[in-house]
């Protein structure tokens, strides 16, 4: 797509705040050393500033608790690393910078009981895309094992949304991810995959086309160094950024212990809108949705526009509640919808007891019971008035 | 099904109150005079009594307001309807009777803003079944125009109720009501019918042997008198009934204007619970009931177990929340749990890579990598460890 179709330009950005050479250096000493969703080092970065968040955590001696982690960092060649990055189209983001996401920010707040979360040292970007074009973006995730129900609701929204230029994050994976990327690429809209491994590493081999496609013409996000192998925790890490990343998470289907739920509880943590499609009780794929609801958590979305009303500014997008389809029975006027309330479902009624229910004279119910009879809402028989069936 | 299968007999009453046959009478009377859910006059019996309403509603002269009313209200030999009633094997019960259920006061209490709603002056109930055993039963209601889904998904949840000896009401309607009326039978349940016509009417007449069987083994029940046809002010007026009588209602399916939602709508105003099973937001009988969900109203419930957790009482049917399978993984020690969550997903790795994540020793490490290959979680290859896909 052309850079006019997209959405949002770069906001007209604060002064940007100096980030100096030590402090990004030291972020990417960080994030090569400590692994992704450390609340701790992410709140003693947050106290002291990375610089000396990093020489108190080198500190560390012989026995002491965090001896792994001050091997592990004076191992790191931060230079280096970021340098390699770079020859390989990789950037560093750190908090400062012009494209640095603000809703990253808010995760040093949604630090788990266990101490998991908080804000990561910095993020490794691959793409032209700058990342201030998420700023209104909403995340649509789901089940890897997903069903045509679920593939079909998610190119039904992710294509709403790409028609509104809302961009469309999500986490490359198989199922319900690739599918949220591939209807907002078919409908010329924007997006990025924030992944659990290295931005230069394809995971899973077989999205690697697309992969690749984001990396060349959008963005491929990831808190993890390039090279980085993915595992289970990358994974649940990976899971918090999406729902910071975006204004709103969407979860199109999800069993009972997906990911996709993970994603939609670090949504609601960082107060971003919780979204979800109900499915069939009956289907695998969407009884995590279902129960998520069931707790009362989350907010029933059934289309595209429901999704946008809730993202969007303050009635930038307004849905008309659903009404159903009209009926003739809509239409008539007030003598004729009085008559009609009185005329029998089954065994017809003569005028005269329709008039007595309806409380109108004899020859104002014919009237309006002859209109009706015009307007096929009611007929007429030897027996008396009665209602066209399912009229 | 025998007497003995039924949940809950007649609870020890209270010493019945005394109901005057004159009281009786004058509650025929407006039974049969006056239209279902007039909020005005059953708000007047409610303040006078209904000797006393019936007075006044009688003594209103030409040109006033309640003229009509007054007019039907002399044409009613009360006492002869009443005896008619009886030779059909029909029965009408008042407030202050043993079997008149005591839900349905709270109807007054519900009067809509536009007079509508109300305490009925009495029930006609044709069947062997006293209302008493309605006490804990709980409204399955839907569309008319059932899919598949939704038959299925009425047959579990009454089957479920049956078996747990909550007896089920519904409207005897085409479609989810038949259905569920049916399910109940065939689990051996207790079900009863709230008409919208007479107990001695047939509406609609494919159900004739359904509302046959119902009226001589259980009970049907309407507050119109016998013989009056079904109109659609009076489904409406009904719908609040079967709310009024369950200690919830549960909508299987429902388009958008069906009335499953009105009958919804009443259980809500009655501060019953109101049930509600999601469905295909693609399904246009799931429409209603997804946006009923949207709005905020009711609450998801996927399987009869948690029908019952709902309207049982506190702690009678507790559920397990649904947990999803057991997977290999639940049954590790900590040190493999701790070990197994640094196998990357995809390309191997070295047991020093992973020791030095886990922050493990090496031949602690080793040690676990052996147990979880024995367990088929992990695999090891010339280039080193992985995860089993998908274990």
């Amino acid at each position: 797509m052309s850079a006019a179709n997209r959405p949002c330009e770069p906001s007209p950005a604060e002064p940007p705040r100096l980030v100096t050479e030590a402090e990004r250096l030291a972020r990417v000493a960080l994030s090569c050393a400590v692994e992704p969703g450390d609340g701790t080092t992410s709140s003693l970065v947050g106290q002291l500033g990375a610089e000396r968040a990093l020489q108190r955590s080198l500190s560390a001696t012989e026995g002491e608790p965090g001896e792994m982690l001050a091997a592990r960092l004076r191992a790191v060649d931060a230079a280096r690393q970021l340098d390699q990055a770079a020859r390989c189209g990789i950037r560093f983001l750190v908090p400062g910078d012009p494209e640095w996401p603000p809703g990253l920010d808010q995760l040093d707040d949604a630090i788990t009981d266990d101490g998991f979360g908080g804000t990561p040292p910095g993020l490794w970007v691959k793409g032209p895309m700058p990342l201030t074009e998420l700023a209104t973006s909403v995340a649509v995730v789901g089940s890897r094992a997903a069903s045509v129900y679920g593939v079909e609701m998610t190119r039904a929204v992710c294509a709403h949304l790409a028609l509104a230029g809302v961009p469309v994050v999500s986490g490359g994976a198989l199922g319900i991810d690739v599918e949220a990327h591939g209807a907002t690429l078919s409908a010329d809209g924007v997006t990025a995959a924030v992944l659990a491994c290295g931005v230069d590493r394809v995971y899973p081999a077989q999205n690697r086309r697309l992969l690749h496609h984001l990396a060349s013409e959008f963005a491929v996000v990831s808190e993890q160094p390039p090279g980085s192998a993915p595992t289970r925790p990358r994974f649940l890490a990976r899971n918090r950024l999406i729902a910071a990343l975006t204004s709103g998470t969407v979860v199109v289907e999800a069993a009972l212990r997906s990911g996709a739920l993970n994603t939609a509880g670090w949504a609601e943590s960082l107060n971003r809108h919780v979204m979800c499609v109900p499915g069939p009780v009956t289907s695998y794929t969407s009884r995590g949705v279902n129960n998520f609801l069931r707790e009362g958590r989350g907010t029933v979305v059934t289309h595209g526009a429901e999704v946008l009303e809730l993202v969007g500014a303050a009635g930038e997008h307004l849905v008309d509640p659903p009404r159903g389809e009209t009926r003739p029975r809509d239409d008539l006027t007030s003598v004729e919808a009085k008559v009609v309330e009185w005329v029998p479902v089954s065994e017809p009624a003569q005028v005269e007891s329709i008039a007595r229910l309806s409380g109108l004279h004899l020859r104002t119910t014919e009237g309006a019971l002859r209109r009706l009879r015009s307007k096929k809402l009611v007929q007429l028989s030897d027996e008396g008035w009665r209602l066209v069936p399912d009229a």
